[in-house]
């Protein structure tokens, strides 16, 4: 691959991120759901592990509509949130599809309860037409507190 | 604009703000206000909102020798401090001119209380001789915790 | 040198320490000592400081194998560990050294304690058979919290 594309993508992937946790926290809902693909699937654990359960998420939505429904507007919307990633393991498996592990850190606060949590995003990115989104993410937790508010 | 000046200015970016908390959290002052303009404008908020709130900032400084005075050797030098960004959303707007949004996390410990919060650095860059400097800063504010020590 | 392929060596340094944080908080111990020069040193300080004590580190480690004894094996492996690190100052001091600092934060729960600390790592490396390895690692704090679990 010819290596200044390759840091172009690089500097895509990282730009893409930072957009998924700026409007996560702003609450820009339909700017956020614009950087998935169409088809693209969340999952998170809310209990801890190490590397993930294979599959065994606790939350689960497939596709644009769910994650419209369920995880914007449904879970998110409500709370205030402070979202942050880290340090990302970004790879290019080809011209149009990339894999990247984010460490991370969040606070969710709710009506009544505060969740504080660390871990990491495991995600696929797929570039459609030209610009790249996220395919899929599934996020496993090293440590997760809660606590009353 | 030419890809690879581009990705030379986007690292020059990420390294002067990263220099901005290094010098910050030592309290390398004169180092720390080298990386501003000299008309620099410094901005923060003390409590949330979402997106900041239009220029009606909690704490305003303008030019360099009232950040110096005020917030360096002001409120900042007295305190024990932790400041730490990620994940920046950099935009080059000219050949000598930058935006960028950073997420971000503080803790300040003064004699008898600890600040904790998260929240965003809305910024403009300017290129002076040949070096990238912060012209503007705005600190917006998701959470904010305070805690007597 | 080459603006490119200073970018590339940029990029891998990065990536460097990402899998350095992703290995040790995911216990993948040989894939965390590979990261290392065989004659690596790693030290940290347990108290906060301005800028590090001048070698006066509270532990310290020399070579790989006190390294995998005393470190990963021993104080890591039995401890629930979350480590974060965030906006680089890396330089590169020749085509195959470059130094960086890392800020960081770091929660490391014991049997009976949760250590909570932010500082800095002060790191040299190392381009070994055209691979970029941790030479040196010196971890300074700003804050240190224990509280008991």
């Amino acid at each position: 691959m010819d290596p200044l594309q390759r840091l172009v993508d690089l500097e895509e992937l990282r730009n893409l991120k930072a957009s998924y946790f700026y409007y996560l926290d702003t609450k820009d809902w339909e700017s956020w759901l614009n950087l998935f693909t169409r088809d693209a699937t969340l999952q998170w654990d809310n209990a801890p592990s190490i590397g993930g359960r294979d599959g065994q998420a606790s939350q689960k939505y497939v596709g644009i509509d769910q994650i419209r429904e369920h995880v914007a507007y449904g879970i998110l919307h409500p709370a205030q949130t402070v979202h942050q990633g880290h340090t990302p393991i970004l790879e290019l498996t080809s011209e149009n599809t990339a894999t990247g592990i984010w460490a991370m850190e969040d606070i969710v606060t709710s009506a009544n309860r505060v969740l504080h949590a660390f871990g990491h995003y495991r995600e696929t990115y797929r570039k459609v037409d030209g610009k790249w989104k996220i395919a899929s993410l599934y996020l496993t937790r090293l440590r997760v507190t809660t606590t009353h508010s």
